[in-house]
C-alpha cells in the first residue's frame, strides 16, 4: 500500500474492507467522476432504474450483508432516495449514502447551477438529510477526508442506520493519506460499566428461579450483533422461543422449542396463554411499533421481561445504561448452569396441513401461503411486501438459515421489490465462497408492484434467481380493509403482469418458460411443482388471482370493523 | 352555502374556486378519510402509480392550470414526493402538497406508529419540507383551520411555488366555519411605491431612445402573470423578440418579429450579433441557471437591460424594490406612443428545411426534430425530457398557443413523463368549454423513461391523447457526453419499448394500431404521416433508434471536449 491514495480509492477500499461487494445508485453529472473508480476498486456497480429503487435495494443488501452503499447525485438524485433512506433509518439498515455534489469552486462561488434552486444555496439537501440519517459529513479537503470517511462509516455501524456523505465532484481524484487503511476500521467496544456484575447476577437469579420462561427475539437483535449467541441460548435452554414479525427469520424455526411468530390474540390461543402467564421473558432487540406488535398486544409486561436493547438492559422497571447487551449475553452463556434451569413444557404446536385444500378452491389468503411454503429451502430469502402478503407471510414455517422480510414499521409500499434485488445480490455474493445457490422469493400485491416495477429489469440484467409471485387483487386491498373498501381510489390501473419479463428485457425463450398464472389451488399446485418455479434460474413470475376483499388476521379484523360501521351508517358504503 | 362545512369540503371548495379540477396522489392509511371527499366535491381523483410520479404530474398540471394539488400520506408518501416538490420549487410551479398525517390523539400521545421512526417524533418530515416549499402549515383545530388553508393557498399563489399542508386523519370530517368561502380567495395587490412614476419614466425614456432594442422573455414571466401584456408589447412594438429555454412557448412564435430561442454562441450568428450590440433589452421573468442561459452566455449586460422580476425592476444597476412588474408593464403599454419608437431591422431568420434529409438517412439528432416539427398544431403541448431531447426540442418552431417544456434548472430525469400526464389532463379540462382537442407530445430518452415508465398506465386509464416518442440510444447519452462516454455505468437495461402499451393495460386492438418504430428517416416520415400518430386517440408510442453518442449543441461541445481530453490522456478512454 502506498502512502498516498486517490480519495475515491480510499473510500472504496474501506468499503471493500467492510465486506461491501456491490454499490447501488444512478449516474448523475455530479457523481460520474466518482463512478469511474467503482469497478477498478473491485466493486460491482448496480445501475438502478431510479434512486428510490436504488435506496430500497441498498437497504435490502445491507440487511443480508451488514452494510451497503448507495451513490446518487446532488438534489434530484438524493431527494428521490429520501424515502428509502428514511426506511433504512426506521428499520436499522446501515446504508452509506454517498452524494456526488457540485465541484467545490461552484459551491463556494454560489453559482446558479442546475440541480439547485438557482439561488446560490448548496446546503439545503444536506440539512434535510439530518432528519433521516444517523450522521452526516461533507468532504471538503484532502487533509480531513480520510478521517471523515472513517468516522461516518463507524457511525453507520454503531447506530446500524444510514449515514450521509457529501463528496464534491472535483474530489474523487485528489490524493489523500492512505495511512489509516493499514488497519481495518475498528468500531471501539464500550467499556464494561461498574454495574455489569450486578446486572448479570440479577439476570441469573431470574433465569434460575423462572417457572414459566420464554425467549422473545425481535428484529433489532441484528443491530445488537447477538444472533449467534441467541442461537446458543435457544439451544442450551431449550426454552420456548418466539419472534416478532421483525425478528422472524433470525432464529432457527426447525428447533422443537421454536414456535415462530408470536401474535397474541391474532395467533393461537395456547401460545397466548403461555406468553401471558410467563414469569420470565428474555427479550432481545425490541422494536415496539404498532405493526410489529399487533397494536402493542405482544409487548411483554415489565414485571416479566428482561430486555436487551442497544446500550441498555432493562430488568423489571430498572434501566441499566451504558452496557453492552452482547457482552452481558456472552457472560450469561458462559456462566449459565443448565442443570439449574427449568425445562418447561411449552404450549402444543399448531400443525400446518394442506390436505383440506381442494384443487378446485380458488386461491385465497387462507390457503395460498400454506401451498407456497414447501418450496422454501435452507438459506433462502423470502420477502412478503406490505399488504395482505406481509400478514400472510408471517405464517410461513422457515427452513434453517432462511431470512424473512415483511412489514415492520416503515411500510412503504413498493419497497420490497427493489429490496428483493438487494438481498438476492448480497446472498449470491455470500454464497460465492461455498458455491451454494439460493432462491429469493418475493410475494407482492399488484398495488405495491406498480410503485417500483421497473426494477425487475435490473434483476434480469443481474441474472439473479428470483421468483416473484404477484397477488393480483386489483388494487390496494390493505387500504380497502382500513377504509374505503368500495372506493375507486383504492383501485389501480390494469396491467398485464405476465408480460413483465418480456417488456423488461428477458430473453424470449426465458420469458415463455418462466411466466405462470394460477386462479385455482390446483393450478397453483401444478405451477409450484414446476422445477423452473421452485429451483429455476433468472427471474420468474407467477401471477395469482385473489379476491379484492380477501384478507386475514388483523386485516380481516379491520375489514369486519369497517363493515360493522357501514351498517351503523357511520361510514359511506 | 351553510354556515358550517366539513373541513375537507372547505379545502376542496377553495381548490375548485381556484380552478383546480383534478387532484393527484396515492392513497395511504393516513389520507383515506380525506380521499372520501374528493369526488363528492366535484374533483377528479388521479391515482398515480407512486408519489414521485404524482408530484411530477401535479407540477405539470400546475404549469398549464396555474395551481395544482397533491395528496400523499405521512412519511413514506410525502418523502417519495420530495424530489418532485423540490423541482416545482426550482421551476416555480404552485403545488399544494396535502399530507394526511396520523390522527391528533396518536401524535400527541407520541404513539409508536408505522410510517414513523417508532420514536414518538412526528415533526421530522414537516421540518424537511421547510427546505423545499415556500410555506408550511399544520391543521390542528377547527377554529384556525379555514384561515390556515386560505393562507397557505395564498402563499402558493404569491410565490408561485409549492406549499405544504399537514392534515391529520381525524380532521377531514370535522365542522369548520364556511364564512370565508362566501368571497373568492383574494391575493392582495401590492400598493404602488412612491418611486413608481420615476421607474416608468426611466423605462419610457430608454424605450424612446433605443436604437437597437429587443425583448427577451424568460420563464418566470408565468409567475409574474404578464403573458397577455407581453403579447401586446411584442405586437405593438414589433421589436425583435427572443425567449430563453424556460420562456419558450410563452410567446407566439408565428409573429414575424419573434425569433424563438436565443442561444448566444450555440445559436445562429446574426442573432448573437444583434443581441450583443443591442442598447435595450427588455427582459421579463429572468431565471439565470446555467442550463437556461447556456452557461450564462445569454444573460443581457446590465447596461442594456431593463429587467422585470418578482417584486423588483432593475434598470442598469439600479434595483427598484417593492414594485409590481405587472402594474408597471400595464402602465407602459397604456402610455407607450408607438410613433416614437424605432422600427429596427432584426437579423435575418434562419429557414428550416427538411429537403436535405434523405429517406435512407439514419435518424439522428440533426434531422429528427425537423422531421417531427410539422405534426404540432395550435394549442398543443410539447415536452422534451432532460437529455438530448431537451436540447433538440429547443429548435422547434411552435404553433400559436402551444406550450413547451424542457430542461430548465431542476433537470430531474424521469420528470417529463408524469409531467406530460399532468399537462395533458389540465389542457383537456381547459378545452372542455370550447370542445377543442389537443395533442400532447413527449420526446424522451430510454434512460429517463425507465425512471417513471409505469405512469404510462395512468395515461392509458385517463384516456389522454398523448404521443410518446422514445429515443432509444441505449442509455444516458447526456451523461455520456459529460463524462464516461464508454463507461457501462451510463448504460441502462434493455427494454422492449414497443410492448409498453400492452404491458400497461391498453386494449389489445389499440396496442396493435398505436405502436411504431423507426430507424431511418424514411421510416420516420411514414410513421409521422399516420393519422393515428399526429392526430390519434389515447396513448401512442413511437420508438426511434439513435446512436449512443449522437448529440448536438452544447452536448456536442461537451462530447468533443471529452474526446480531446481523452487524446491528451487526462481521462480514461
Amino acid at each position: 500500500m502506498t502512502d498516498n491514495i486517490r480519495l475515491a480509492d480510499y473510500l472504496f477500499t474501506r468499503l471493500r474492507q467492510l465486506g461491501v461487494g456491490s454499490i447501488f445508485g444512478v449516474p448523475g453529472d455530479y457523481n460520474l467522476r466518482l463512478l469511474d473508480y467503482v469497478v477498478p476498486a473491485g466493486l460491482h456497480w448496480v445501475g438502478n432504474c431510479n434512486e428510490l429503487n436504488a435506496a430500497y435495494a441498498a437497504d435490502g443488501y445491507s440487511r443480508i450483508n451488514g452494510l451497503s452503499a448507495l451513490i446518487t447525485t446532488f438534489g434530484v438524485g438524493e431527494l428521490s432516495a429520501a424515502n428509502g433512506i428514511a426506511g433504512a433509518y426506521a428499520e436499522r439498515s446501515p446504508v452509506i449514502h454517498i452524494v456526488g455534489t457540485p465541484p467545490r469552486p461552484l459551491q463556494s462561488s454560489r453559482a446558479l447551477m442546475h440541480h439547485t434552486f438557482s439561488d446560490g444555496e448548496y446546503g439545503r439537501f444536506a440539512a434535510m438529510s439530518i432528519h433521516i440519517t444517523a450522521a452526516q459529513t461533507k468532504l471538503s479537503d484532502s487533509h480531513t477526508a480520510p478521517d471523515k470517511i472513517d468516522w461516518i462509516l463507524q457511525q453507520a455501524l454503531i447506530h446500524s442506520r444510514p449515514v450521509y456523505l457529501e463528496l464534491p465532484d472535483d474530489m474523487p481524484g485528489i490524493l489523500v493519506s492512505a495511512a489509516n487503511l493499514k488497519a481495518p476500521l475498528a468500531v471501539l467496544k464500550v467499556p464494561s460499566p461498574v454495574h455489569e456484575p450486578q446486572v448479570l447476577s440479577r439476570i441469573l437469579e431470574r433465569v434460575y428461579s423462572a417457572k414459566q420462561p420464554l425467549i422473545l427475539v425481535d428484529g433489532e437483535s441484528v443491530a445488537l450483533g447477538i444472533l449467534d449467541q441467541l442461537d446458543t441460548l435457544i439451544k442450551s435452554t431449550n426454552w420456548p422461543t418466539w419472534t416478532s414479525v421483525y425478528g422472524k427469520g433470525l432464529v432457527n424455526e426447525s428447533y422443537d422449542n421454536v414456535y415462530g411468530l408470536y401474535a397474541a390474540g391474532f395467533g393461537d390461543q395456547p401460545a397466548k396463554e403461555y406468553f401471558e402467564s410467563a414469569d420470565l421473558i428474555l427479550t432481545f432487540g425490541p422494536h415496539y411499533s404498532d405493526t410489529n406488535t399487533y397494536f402493542w398486544t405482544t409487548v411483554p409486561k415489565d414485571a416479566a421481561a428482561i430486555t436487551f436493547k442497544d446500550s441498555t438492559i432493562q430488568i423489571d422497571s430498572d434501566v441499566y445504561r451504558d452496557i453492552s447487551p452482547a457482552d452481558v449475553l456472552t457472560q450469561l452463556l458462559q456462566t449459565l448452569d443448565s442443570s439449574r434451569i427449568i425445562k418447561p413444557t411449552g404450549p402444543p404446536k399448531q400443525e400446518v396441513t394442506t390436505s383440506d385444500i381442494k384443487d378446485t378452491d380458488i386461491i385465497a389468503q387462507n390457503n395460498f401461503y400454506r401451498l407456497v411454503n414447501p418450496i422454501f429451502r435452507e438459506g433462502d430469502i423470502i420477502l412478503a411486501e406490505t399488504g395482505t402478503a406481509s400478514y400472510g407471510g408471517r405464517s410461513f414455517k422457515l427452513p434453517p438459515k432462511a431470512r424473512f422480510f415483511s412489514a415492520v414499521t416503515w411500510l412503504s409500499i413498493g419497497f420490497m421489490l427493489p429490496c428483493t434485488l438487494g438481498t438476492a445480490l448480497a446472498k449470491r455474493e455470500q454464497n460465492q465462497a461455498s458455491g451454494a445457490s439460493n432462491q429469493t422469493t418475493l410475494i407482492i400485491g399488484d398495488g405495491s408492484l406498480q410503485m417500483t416495477a421497473q426494477e425487475i429489469s435490473v434483476m434480469i440484467k443481474e441474472k439473479l434467481n428470483i421468483l416473484i409471485i404477484i397477488i393480483n387483487n386489483e388494487g390496494y386491498t390493505i387500504e380497502r380493509v382500513i377504509h374505503g373498501r368500495k372506493q375507486p381510489y383504492n383501485d389501480v390501473p390494469f396491467w398485464r403482469h405476465t408480460q413483465a419479463l418480456s417488456y423488461f428485457g428477458a430473453d424470449e425463450e426465458h420469458v415463455a418458460q418462466n411466466t405462470f398464472t394460477a386462479k385455482t389451488c390446483g393450478e397453483l399446485r401444478e405451477v409450484l411443482k414446476n422445477e423452473r418455479v421452485h429451483s429455476g434460474q433468472g427471474v420468474r413470475i407467477v401471477e395469482v388471482i385473489m379476491d379484492r376483499e380477501d384478507a386475514q388476521g388483523p386485516l380481516l379484523y379491520l375489514l369486519n370493523k369497517q363493515k360493522a360501521e357501514e351498517q351503523k351508517g357511520s361510514l359511506p358504503g
